[in-house]
């Protein structure tokens, strides 16, 4: 069950490069992928960096709603994470052909993926590198996290078929 | 040891968003510093996205350099790479203080840190959003990794003082 989240925080969910599914909606037509290319921004509020294929549909539902989901799975949910990373939105409906439930989110029209620990309502903030680079800044309005997950296990991207999931948690300085 | 490593494979050494060490060099001077909020930009040549605070050292030191080398350590080297976050090259010599060795690259004149498992040797390829949000996107010319280090022990943040280290290695899928 995810609870609202501060959005200053919201750089403590990102920033350690976990793959996301980014949802969105555009008219009556719904989609997520999967990827792993994104950067925090700035703090607060919080601005987040995304690399979007041209090539995919995702890429064309942002240019049209301006807006999106990111949407972040742990190790449970990889198997169908993959699966809508290898698969277009413009062939198949994912959040039925792999069993994704959508959820409303309260700020945009781009739907939660409820199976997600933690789930971002963004804005378009900036898309001025969206055409040379394919990469959208966008602005999180609202922010959901399931409580219950202290040590989520994310996945991480090593390149083809490599993945690792996050391991040991440790307590190493005051920041960075 | 680190040896020459492919561009087209830069990517897998960074997207899964570990701790970066950004070392830089002007005049007579050389700096280190530490930093999470990177993204592949795109794959070959490989272009790097890193936010880099205006208030740093590094941040100067870039923009009068163009270039820059992103260093990669593993657990071993967490006290250190934190120290360097948490203090400012303007106070002290990061490399003598926390005892790193720089080390002469070939195609950028940073130093490269020996300690780091990997280094990629980096140009300013794109400032445009460095104004706006401290956005620096570069081109790794020559890439060097350790090819002892098959499943390295990178170290990733979760905020504060919370960190992980990458965990147990999976395959998953062809692609993402």
């Amino acid at each position: 069950m995810k609870k609202a989240f501060p959005l200053n925080k919201v750089y403590s969910l990102l920033e350690s490069g976990p793959v996301i599914m980014v949802s969105t909606a555009w008219k009556n037509k719904q989609n997520v992928m999967t990827m792993s290319w994104h950067s925090m921004i700035d703090f607060n509020p919080p601005l987040v960096g995304c690399v979007i294929s041209d090539q995919s549909l995702t890429f064309k539902m942002i240019k049209a709603s301006k807006e999106c989901v990111i949407n972040i799975p742990t190790k449970e949910l990889a198997g169908k994470a993959i699966g809508c990373g290898n698969v277009s939105g413009t062939k198949v409906d994912k959040f039925a052909s792999f069993k994704l439930t959508p959820v409303k989110g309260s700020a945009v029209k781009a739907p939660l993926v409820k199976e997600c620990y933690a789930s971002l309502e963004c804005k378009l903030h900036d898309a001025r590198l969206a055409s040379k680079y394919n990469l959208f800044i966008f602005r999180v309005l609202k922010a959901w996290v399931d409580p219950a997950k202290k040590h989520p296990a994310t996945f991480h991207h090593r390149g083809g078929p490599s993945f690792f999931i996050a391991g040991k948690s440790v307590k190493l300085g005051k920041k960075l």
